[in-house]
């Protein structure tokens, strides 16, 4: 099987010499597994060119390599081989929890060596892979007499695409990192420097890639532009003083990727970023487990409580102590509670020099509190806002979280609220950025505490390696329906977040909002109908998922028993349908058990959605618990119309869904025991 | 159009000379105006014949017709043809209330009339019809010197069918009237004498067959019996003395009827019995009106409280006045009340020589109650209990209506619970309970009373001629899931009812009971699913239709709004499938708007259907509310589990509809505007 492939994906390799002496062009091409794709590197005068096609037709057509460096040449020209090595990989892994438990790593690589050659004879290594779903290279600077400590002023690399997709995007360089809605633009109309993952679509043939990045370890973020054409290019985010990124070899990029499909919905099952980054490199990892939670956290952003002390602070003992109950009835692990150190008087997220991760306020008394819920089962969910004020949280870090762990604290909520950048001046998606959350990560886990952070860099499949940092924010979440700009998140956005942000990785976008019309707040609702936000817990993976309500707004709904029933850790994942923005419907079949799930959700359309149940397991039956729209459903006008109803089913069943305007729907399919 | 079907349905005349003079057989043959029935009536040396075939196969092979009466000689036999007509009608008429506004009066007849040609010279004269629906004959004794007044001594009728019929049937002479389980027999293992409607299926082909008879007036109930055969034999009902009918010429007996059918399905929306009766004969009946009521009923079924006076008598005005605002709230046109009035105490069934209709008991303030009533909108649905006392009850007939009427109560139920008949030795079904039961209708008609009797005579179309008949028990309803033998009704009893009980006519079934598990009752529980209870109120047609459970038992019920929606006067009928005492499900279009419902029930046995929706209007989108069972719902085990959800259905829609062990669907079809 190996050699095979092997043979299979090594489809030519020509050395040209051309001219006269030392003038040459070198060119190798790899194919996919499958065949499907194809990737040629050039080497040759002019410099390092890549190229890809799909299906035989080409979707990059030859696009440069290279770094500009800072106080020396560039490095992206001049180049004689060295060596270069093909091989073919087919193997499984498992991945601790996530979205499916079996992960096949299967792709045909090329590792060319470079040398200068001239002047100060350089080495620049470039690895290519290419699986079925896509493509990922990276640089690699080994080590080097030449080449020690160095400055990376500019990455070179381009995307040079063949047609000019419609793309969907968040505009990099904003106070609010990620947060903002995605803008649908033709690539050649793209105005701004946008974040990755960047999700395009062709319109004339529905072929679908996003490019990305994996592996995102000490090294700038990549952000892309294009200056009007349909060629992206690499913009990495500069530190304060202007440097993209400090080097040393040996050194290696992270991956610069972009999957191919035919269609949207197949990049929502790509596992393309996750093989790409390194294996888990914590020795013992049973303590990290997927759950569900509640938090003191809603009533702040519907103003019921305040984060900060006074006479309606959130986090005192009697409140959680009542979340703790609510969560033990219902069979929720956590209670996440907010506010409850010191340093969020007036306006907090200015406070980043202030906050105290280990001094709670006087009236959260966090011993008392963990007895309770430990007596309960169910654990404290720490938090840590930094407001962004890294130097004095990474002053604290051990402490910090030596101090959770004595409270038997698994999981820590980590956010970084500042408009100004980290310490008011560094981008959070910067080297700086990159460095401290991943430092984050490993001095939690060492304190074999799990994180959801918020505010975070952007995912690029790092929770492979440290399977603690286990999701994040990162996107407009549901906090912005409470008091967002414009009354909220649009019913797009959900449909939009599945094939943009969920690309990169989980996202604790904390679903289930039931009051939804949500009185104290004038000119805001939930965006929604109830149905949706049932779907969300389906559809926005997440191992850490909130019921972000108050518990007295889950009190005799049929509804809840959905939230109850979902589970947060999957065995598998299928997209069944979907176009970007419009709508999609993802069924995952639970990790301990052989039920499945399913969420499909829409935009500001209603539909009539036909959908088969051949996903379900042969031969089985099911009873599927089914919450759906009412015909008289409308996410502004009758957001909380719901059918709740069961039936039979097996894989041979097909269903009619209606999704309401702003709609959607949640199916939990219970295996039926003979 | 008349004239052609006039010669289409008369099909064979022949009149044959045979042997000797004055030796003759007469021969006429007519069709049904769509030709599949066809009917012939012979008369010849041995006497009145007929028979039937349905599409060219013999249903009814030669039958007997005439007479045996009290000292005089029998008329069966020795007649000549004096003359005989020939006419085709079809005509439609209205009717009032009822399963459908317009009815198809469509029919060939054949009179023949015949006079003997020796001894008495009595004249006896045959009506017959042929619809396309069945057919349907009666005896005329014209107006004669030799005849006047005479006593039938036996209706020497047959139905001499041609094959062995499942059959099912109530035995006839029983003391609790109808209130028996239908039993299944094949014809000629019937070993009972029973009642009619007699509903019939050939087990090789599917035809279906009903044997009843219309517009009985002041003559005895027809029962049937066979002997072993499979030829069915009228028995008529007797008086006491063992007369079976007083009759003074001019006189017509009622109608004797057979439906024919394809399939069972088919007789359920068969007109024929309707056809056979009166038009009506009330000058003004505007003040009739179907209606929805609740009752102090159940609560004395259930023994939370008492007919008879004393600390938990139900018929208290506080108590009326309670179900009055339950009824006010939920739009509920009236409140029955029974125990009200002096004759309950102790073994009130004995009462039937006590009973007062015009003497409340004390705590029963009737005006006091109908004024607070009246401001509310809701009506006192008046009682009469006569405990078959009927000399005391016909004593004070004029009085007890007028002390109703002049209350403003425009609902009458009665009742005649007595094991040992009326006045303790008539038959409910003889010639004596026919007379009483009319005479009821009638004077309660001058009072603009409407009646729904129990323990009534069997319907045969009355309520054609007398719209204020309204409807009537005459089976085993819901109460006796309260406290009837062996648990109560089995489930296959309603998908019976729908077959038998429910070709006379209207029954006041009673459904609605949601507290189904009946905690004070050791014993019993009633049998069925939630959704089932709700799938009666379309299945069982009455336009006076009760919600039986005690007003508690409907608060913070969703499946409650399905009872309120619920209409009881139909535009249109459809019965889309079904089986004897099997499932059947059945639509129906209110008379009063555009909207549909359904109702669809089931035995013992789960069924998963395919409903074809195309009875709904062409071009017009509902709003489908469905109220389902649950996958695991099971009448016994799990009888509350019930799908509530709706969905936008048109014309041309199939919906997939389970029905659980027991259970049922019902489906409110809301006419969407544009």
């Amino acid at each position: 099987m190996f050699e095979r492939q092997w043979w299979l994906s090594l489809v030519f390799f020509a050395m040209f010499f051309t001219g006269c002496d030392q003038t040459k062009k070198v060119k190798w091409t790899i194919q996919s597994p499958d065949t499907n794709i194809s990737l040629s590197f050039e080497v040759n005068e002019q410099g390092l060119y890549y190229q890809a096609a799909y299906k035989e037709q080409q979707v990059v057509s030859p696009s440069k390599l290279g770094f500009l460096l800072t106080d020396m040449p560039a490095m992206k020209e001049g180049f004689q081989v060295l060596d270069y090595s093909l091989k073919s990989v087919d193997e499984t892994w498992e991945l601790p929890w996530g979205e499916k438990r079996e992960i096949q790593n299967n792709y045909s690589e090329l590792i060319v060596e470079l040398k200068e050659t001239e002047g100060l004879y350089r080495q620049l290594n470039l690895v290519f892979r290419v699986f079925n779903d896509g493509i990922g290279f990276r640089y690699i600077f080994p080590e080097q007499q030449n080449l020690t400590d160095f400055i990376i002023a500019d990455e070179l690399t381009e995307i040079n695409l063949t047609a000019d997709y419609d793309s969907w995007s968040v505009q990099a360089y904003q106070p609010d990192r990620y947060e903002y809605l995605y803008e649908k633009h033709r690539l050649s109309e793209l105005k701004d420097t946008v974040h990755t993952p960047l999700t395009m679509v062709n319109k004339s043939n529905g072929l679908a890639l996003s490019v990305h990045e994996a592996n995102l370890t000490d090294y700038a973020s990549m952000t892309l532009y294009t200056e009007g054409s349909t060629k992206l290019k690499c913009d990495l985010v500069p530190w304060a003083n202007g440097v993209k990124v400090y080097a040393k070899t040996p050194f290696d990029t992270p991956w610069r990727t972009i999957q191919i499909a035919d269609k949207a919905t197949e990049l929502i099952t790509s596992d393309l970023i996750l093989n790409l980054n390194e294996p888990c490199q914590l020795d013992d990892i049973d303590w990290i487990k997927p759950a569900k939670y509640i938090g003191i956290w809603w009533e702040m952003h519907i103003d019921k409580s305040t984060w900060g002390p006074g006479p309606r602070h959130g986090a005192n003992t009697a409140n959680v102590k009542k979340y703790m109950d609510f969560a033990a009835d219902n069979g929720f692990q956590g209670v996440l509670v907010e506010g409850w150190n010191e340093g969020w008087d007036g306006p907090w997220w200015q406070n980043g020099d202030v906050f105290s991760f280990t001094k709670p306020y006087p009236d959260f008394d966090i011993a008392e509190i963990t007895t309770y819920g430990q007596s309960k089962g169910v654990g404290l969910i720490g938090h840590h806002e930094t407001g962004a004020g890294v130097s004095n949280y990474e002053s604290q870090l051990d402490d910090a979280m030596a101090f959770y762990n004595q409270h038997g604290v698994a999981y820590v909520k980590t956010g970084y609220v500042n408009g100004e950048g980290m310490n008011k001046k560094e981008w959070h998606h910067s080297q700086y950025g990159v460095r401290h959350y991943r430092k984050v990560a490993e001095v939690a886990a060492k304190n074999k505490i799990m994180i959801c952070a918020h505010e975070p860099i952007k995912a690029t499949g790092i929770r492979r390696t440290f399977p603690n940092m286990m999701t994040r924010e990162g996107a407009r979440g549901q906090e912005f329906n409470a008091w967002g700009p414009d009354g909220g998140n649009p019913p797009n956005h959900e449909p939009t977040l599945v094939f943009t942000r969920m690309l990169a990785g989980p996202m604790d976008f904390t679903p289930g909002i039931f009051d939804i019309s949500l009185p104290s707040k004038a000119n805001n609702q939930v965006n929604t109908t109830l149905a949706k936000q049932l779907a969300l817990y389906v559809t926005l993976y997440s191992p850490l998922q909130m019921a972000a309500d108050l518990p007295e707004n889950y009190e005799n709904q049929p509804a809840f028993q959905f939230i109850k029933d979902v589970v947060v850790d999957w065995d598998d994942t299928k997209a069944l349908n979907g176009e970007v923005g419009e709508f999609v419907t993802i069924a995952r079949k639970d990790r301990n058990s052989e039920n499945w799930f399913l969420g499909s959700l829409t935009n500001e359309k209603s539909r009539d959605l036909h959908i088969d149940l051949s996903f379900l397991d042969k031969g089985k039956k099911y009873k599927a618990e089914i919450y759906a729209d009412g015909v008289d459903a409308h996410f502004k006008k009758n957001p909380l119309s719901i059918n709740i109803y069961n039936r039979l089913v097996t894989s041979e069943t097909a269903m009619d869904i209606y999704l309401a305007e702003g709609g959607g729907a949640a199916i939990f399919f219970k295996l039926i025991e003979d």
